[in-house]
Order: structure tokens, then C-alpha cells, then sequence
């Protein structure tokens, strides 16, 4: 596509990062998107990312309509670097595309003895509560937190129930969704794994009022202010979507896409090797809770993917034969061979 | 008390507040709390509140022992003259004491046109996800956005589907709660009102694994390691209990109980003016959203408490009888004449 080798190398990790962890449909099975994004002229592989606006702790980066998986880490180490000068960093990206997982981009501060922050808006495809409107994606958040003897505690979360690729995943299996992941076209509870299809939406966290969905809605709508408000990108119902084949809004409010990144230098609150100390502690208790009837385990965040990256990396990666196919016809349409 | 005229007139605005906004379990009702805590020695009504670590964007506060009522509005003003110099400033209390509804720190950054976080730690009552050990509090998140002509975006929640004073009305009621708010001492779902009492425990935002309860977990957590093991206070089951009657936990982790607090200024990302415009933008966009069957209306975060603080200036604040009688013993004993 024109990317320079450090560019693509770095979007190339950031696929793999997600397969190993296992959020399969973030990794290399959407390059595909990102290539049909470019041939639309919805993504620059030659983008020109430029500091806009700036202060000690933040800075505002337009990203030139580069591929959200280069231009995050960008901003990260932009964010880490403010972070070493006056204790935190808080760069907010607009023009920008999907960056991918958003724990790849919080986990880069870890090797900096930093807390780190991600997080991005998405195509909308969740309701407010109350609403029939489609008005947010499933706005990740992540937060990583740096520990001594024991892994990281890494936080991975979309602000809804489940992430968009559970229902896709039930629909080709033919089977329903659990009440509490989405509604049909009038706002009404559905058990239809292909409801979004139909008119219909995904819930925030909580899934009913209830529940506290409203509490998702919140968070849900700080990601979409924080990643989009705040440097200018698209919000709401403007942003505009991953798939290439679905125009892009019309009356835009800001420029593409917008991401949310932070660093926290640990030290800036506590001599580091403390916080480490009582990271662990936090940590091994946070494991040796007891576990409900019926459980044999509790986790601490960050510890389902790590535990399915030491088997992939052991293992390998299944790719399910749509994907191995997309590949070879990207590779063949850009002159890339597959083997 | 002995407390100075400033901090007794911050902490009864405080308390007002949360009445004025709806949140009546942590209003004057919980005035003898904090009498009886002081009693035990646990609170300080004259504390000697310091900065015991900075950056240019951070600090850490020792409280003192004070009341987080007190406190955390002195932490979030630390907060936003860092954020006047640097551009963000973030505040860690440890040694602190229950600070009231997280969202009267939150919004003091709006006046100056900033974004303030408020996050605290809380008596441990919830579950992690797959346990039945009570490790984690309610703990609140609240995040306050201006806006131009539109009144401001206000979040506050805590990370669990209700806050525990919703089982103690339907506990009193002699009603069933919802399944999904809490579970029985082996970790199975409960619709007990007084399950807490029983050994059980509430539950993460999510309610269970299907519905995304990891996700309220880790909200949970993340709040707890900001509060606390970042500036050095108790965390997890060490956290001291609000009721003087429970005995603080043996060997102790921290200093009582901590607090985040944090302010972005607008104009560190982009011209304030812009930013409000947009923000209004987003909230009417949000306020329009088209209702669901059987709903007549879209809220956008902070209207509920908006619309109840405006009823209740006019109306008057109902008190339950037993909290006029807990008020009018307090001020007996500390010689204040109730009327």
C-alpha cells in the first residue's frame, strides 16, 4: 500500500498482538477492511501525523487519516514522553481510523513503569438507554498497571456486554444471544444473534435499566467525548464506519475517527518499586479470592489473554479458512506473496 | 467537632448536595457516621492535610485522618492549579476518610472550565467475578464535562448495578431485589434484600460473566488501585469499613482510605469555546435520540440529578423520620440546637 517498513511492521504487530490474545476478529482477519478502507481513499498509508496543539501533559495529534494501528502508538510514546517531562501524558488523536485492540497501545507504557490509558470511539452500533438510536460503538477502554514479580493487571473492555464479534459469532453458528446483549429495531429485548441487521442494536454494559445500562451508556459516551470531543474528530452518529462498502455520514463534525491515549509515570505518585510491591499483593489476593460454587478460579484482569498468548505462541493461531482466503487475495492484489 | 467554620460549612455542602441531587443515602443521613467514626478516633476533625510527593501534574496527599468531605474538594484545587500550569493535574489522597457522592469533586473543575475525574474506594461489599469473597467497594466513577448553553455532562456511578442503598429501601419495604444485584455466601444469585447481611455479596456492573460483570470487576479494580495503592492508602478487603461498629482490618496495607482526583483544562486540547459548541452539539444530539417503545424520553447524563435538584430547591428535601431523630441526637450531644 505505500506504508514505509516501520509502519507496516508496527500494524503488522498490532494484528498478531490481538490473535495471540485472542480477539480474533481485531486481528489479521480485518486486514482486509483496512486494505478496502485505503482503496476507498478513507485511509492514507503515507500519512503525515502532525502535533496540533499542545501543553506539558497533552497534546492534540491530527492523524492525517493514517491507520488508527500506527498512529496510536505514535501518540503513546508522545504521551509517555510528556509523562517523563512533568509526570503524566494525555494525547487525544483525531483523523484517524481503527487502531485495533486498544490493550496493545495502554501496554506500551508498562515498559516505562507507566499506567497506561486507551481508548477509541467506533461505528456506532449501541443505543442510550431508553433509545432506539444507534448513537455509539462499543468504545474500549483500556488501562494497564505495571507489577513486580506478577504480570500486569491489563483492563480490555468494550463498554457493552460482549464485543460485536460475539454476536457475528452466533449468528454463523445459527444459535440465539442471551437476552441482555441487544434490542430490535423498536428497542425491545432480542434473543436474534442477526438483530443488528434488522434495524437493531447492541445494549451498553449493564443491559437494562435495571442492571444499570445506563452506567454503560456513561462510560459508552466519556470514550466518544474524550477520544472525539476533545480533539475535534467525529462523534455520535458522525463517526464514520470501518466498512468500506457503508458511506461515510453526511455534514461531518470533525475529521475521521478519534483516540484517547494516556501515561501515568508511576513514580509521579509513589517511588515505583512500592507500587510494584503492592501491585503484586493486590494482585496474588485479588487471584486467591475464593471461588463461587461451581468456579475453580479467579481471574485478575489481563490473565485470560495471557494465559491463550502462551498457548498460541505454543500452539499457533487457527485462521478460519474466509480469512486464510482474504489474505492471499490481498496479497495478490498488491503483489504480496502469501507463503 | 472542633472543626474550623470553612471545613464544617464545605462538608454540610457536601452532604446538601448529594440530598439536593437524589443521592439520599449520602446526605445529612449520614452526618452520624461520621460522628460516631470521630468518636472511635477514626476521623479527624482538624487535620493537618499535606502534599507528601509531587510532579508538575501530580501530587500525593497525606488526609490526616480527615473527612474525605473535607478533603477531596482541597485535592481536587491542588488538581486544577496544576491543570492552569501543566494542562492536566492529578491528584492521590490516601489516609482519607468516605468522601460523600463522588460528583460534587467531579463537577469543581467545570467552573474553570476544565474535565473533572473523581473516583474513591469504598468498604469492601462486591464480589470480583467467579468469587464470593467481598474484596472490592461500590467504588464510584464520576467524570464532569461543561458544555456551552446546554448544562453540563455529568457521570457518577458507582461500578456495580445499584448502589447498595437501593437493597436497603427494598430491604425496609420487606421486598425481593432484582436478580443480578447481588448473591448468596457461596456465590449463587440472590434475590434477598438482606443477603449482605447473610454473608452474600453484591455484584460488578455486568451482573454476571454473560452479561460483562468481568468488565464491572475491572472498573472496580481500576478504581481501587487509583485510589489506593497508588498514593498509599488501604485497598481491596483492607479498605476500613464507614461503620464505626466493624472493626478496622488487622495489618493494615495503607493509610485509611484513598482517593483520584483530576482535572483536564478543555483549552489544553483544543479553544474552549469550540469544545462547548461541540459539547452542546453532543447533547442535544444525545437528548434527541429516538425514544424506545414505551419510553418518552432520552437522558444524557446528569439530567436525573438536574431535574431532582431543581424540584427539590423549590419543594424542600423530605427527611425520614429516623433521620431527624439521629440529627437532632447528634446535636444534643455536641451542644448544636437542631432548629
Amino acid at each position: 500500500m505505500g506504508s514505509s517498513n516501520e509502519d507496516a511492521k508496527l500494524a503488522a504487530d498490532v494484528l498478531l498482538s490481538a490473535d495471540l490474545r485472542g480477539v480474533d476478529s481485531h486481528g489479521v482477519a480485518r486486514l482486509g477492511g483496512y486494505v478496502r478502507l485505503w482503496e476507498k481513499g478513507r485511509l492514507n498509508a503515507t500519512p503525515n501525523i502532525k502535533v496540533v496543539h499542545e501543553t506539558p501533559s497533552t497534546a492534540v495529534i491530527d492523524a492525517d487519516l493514517g491507520a488508527g494501528l500506527v498512529v496510536a502508538p505514535k501518540a503513546m510514546k508522545i504521551a509517555m514522553e510528556k509523562a517523563k517531562n512533568v509526570g503524566t501524558g494525555w494525547v487525544a488523536v483525531k483523523n484517524s481510523n481503527h487502531y485495533g485492540i486498544a490493550g496493545y497501545h495502554s501496554m506500551l507504557a508498562l515498559e516505562e513503569d507507566m499506567i497506561g490509558w486507551s481508548m477509541t470511539n467506533a461505528s456506532p452500533l449501541v443505543s442510550p438507554t431508553f433509545s432506539k438510536s444507534k448513537f455509539l460503538g462499543t468504545n474500549p477502554i483500556s488501562v494497564s498497571i505495571p507489577a513486580d514479580k506478577q504480570p500486569p493487571v491489563v483492563i480490555d473492555m468494550a463498554t457493552t456486554p460482549v464485543a460485536n464479534g460475539k454476536l457475528e459469532v452466533l449468528q454463523r453458528k445459527g444459535e440465539d444471544i442471551p437476552l441482555g446483549w441487544a434490542q430490535d429495531e423498536n428497542g425491545n429485548p432480542s434473543t436474534d444473534a442477526a438483530i443488528l441487521k434488522k434495524g437493531g442494536a447492541m445494549l451498553p454494559l449493564g443491559s437494562d435499566r435495571v442492571h444499570g445500562s445506563h452506567k454503560g451508556y456513561c462510560l459508552g459516551g466519556l470514550v466518544d467525548i474524550l477520544s472525539a470531543v476533545l480533539p475535534g474528530a467525529n462523534y455520535g452518529p458522525w463517526v464514520p464506519p470501518f466498512v468500506s462498502y457503508v458511506p461515510v455520514p453526511e455534514n461531518p463534525v470533525g475529521d475521521g475517527i478519534g483516540h484517547f491515549l494516556g501515561a501515568m509515570r508511576v513514580d509521579a505518585f509513589r517511588p515505583a518499586d512500592e507500587f510494584k510491591e503492592h501491585m503484586d499483593n493486590w494482585i496474588t489476593t485479588f487471584k486467591n479470592a475464593v471461588p463461587s460454587e461451581g468456579h475453580d478460579q479467579v481471574f485478575v484482569p489481563g490473565d485470560p489473554e495471557r494465559e491463550l498468548t502462551a498457548k498460541r505462541l505454543k500452539e499457533g493461531i487457527d485462521l478460519l479458512p474466509p480469512v486464510i482466503e482474504d489474505l492471499k487475495k490481498i496479497g495478490e492484489s498488491l503483489g504480496v506473496d502469501f507463503e
